[in-house]
């Protein structure tokens, strides 16, 4: 119980005062919980904030993963739903901090790794795409890719309308790649 | 001459020291600038490092409206490629500092306005897209987000080889959109 406030409370730091603005003590703060039982559940501030990406991402992805079967373009919305909240703006504070330090770079590039792959299963099933199929596990790949770029586009700015008109386009052709 | 010094000095240190360790002096320092010299440029840290991305992103732009005729599949790769070097990473440095400071917010919004238009015009142009027929113009800014959420992914990692599987694949889905 302890453990999840602070995680919740370290993803929602990060995501609005970025790498600079978080430490263990602000998040232990925010929580309420003591610096001292914070620092027991994780010792280190890149344990903290690292441990704290992965689990509101395996978060997401049970939620993903739980969704009704539903059409192709209502799965796409979902998928790129997941890079326009807090998550995905923790996550980018935490990968460009990351390409910076060197204690916090391998970390984040297994954690990415580890959501990445996480996100391309869930995207497959959800889609009921065939990648035994040539250009069907890379068509995924790029709608992921976009749906990256499309959340780096919604970080200074409301994006959403744009971000509409972008995504049922390419719905289209991604339906026309998987049939 | 010390003015372009000092922009591509700022570029060089934002890409790889990122904002926290991208000031004014270090740049001066960076490109043998006087930090008197380098201040009556460039009166505050915001200006140079806005100034900076500008600056690289109009020399990339040259650059590639010079580009001769050429297949989509290059174009498409040399649009992808505009999102994997030193001066993506600069922006990106900016951008995301960018949404915690608030006296930084608007003039990289606006920066990153203008840059984006001239890359979509610049894009429309290379790929000889018609954007009065339904599709194109959401076809193309997919495309240039795609790019982006693939520059993403080659921050911490040589995403390479990944990168151009993805590349080729969706390069043939825009072919069949801009038929």
């Amino acid at each position: 119980m302890t453990r999840q406030r602070l995680l919740e409370a370290a993803v929602a730091c990060l995501a609005e005062s970025g790498w600079a603005g978080s430490t263990v003590s602000v998040v232990a703060e925010r929580a309420g919980v003591s610096r001292g039982a914070a620092q027991h559940h994780f010792p280190t501030r890149e344990d903290l904030f690292t441990a704290a990406v992965e689990y509101v991402a395996e978060q997401r992805s049970t939620a993903l993963r739980e969704l009704p079967a539903q059409d192709r373009a209502s799965v796409v919305a979902a998928l790129v739903d997941l890079y326009t909240g807090p998550l995905f703006r923790a996550a980018l504070h935490l990968w460009v901090a990351a390409s910076n330090e060197p204690q916090l770079g391998s970390r984040v590039t297994e954690l990415e790794a580890r959501v990445g792959r996480e996100t391309h299963r869930i995207a497959v099933q959800l889609l009921g795409a065939d990648e035994s199929r040539p250009g069907v596990r890379e068509t995924i790949q790029g709608l992921l890719d976009m749906a990256r770029g499309l959340g780096l586009a919604n970080l200074l700015t409301d994006d959403g309308v744009r971000r509409e008109r972008v995504v049922a386009q390419w719905t289209a052709l991604v339906e026309g790649a998987l049939r």
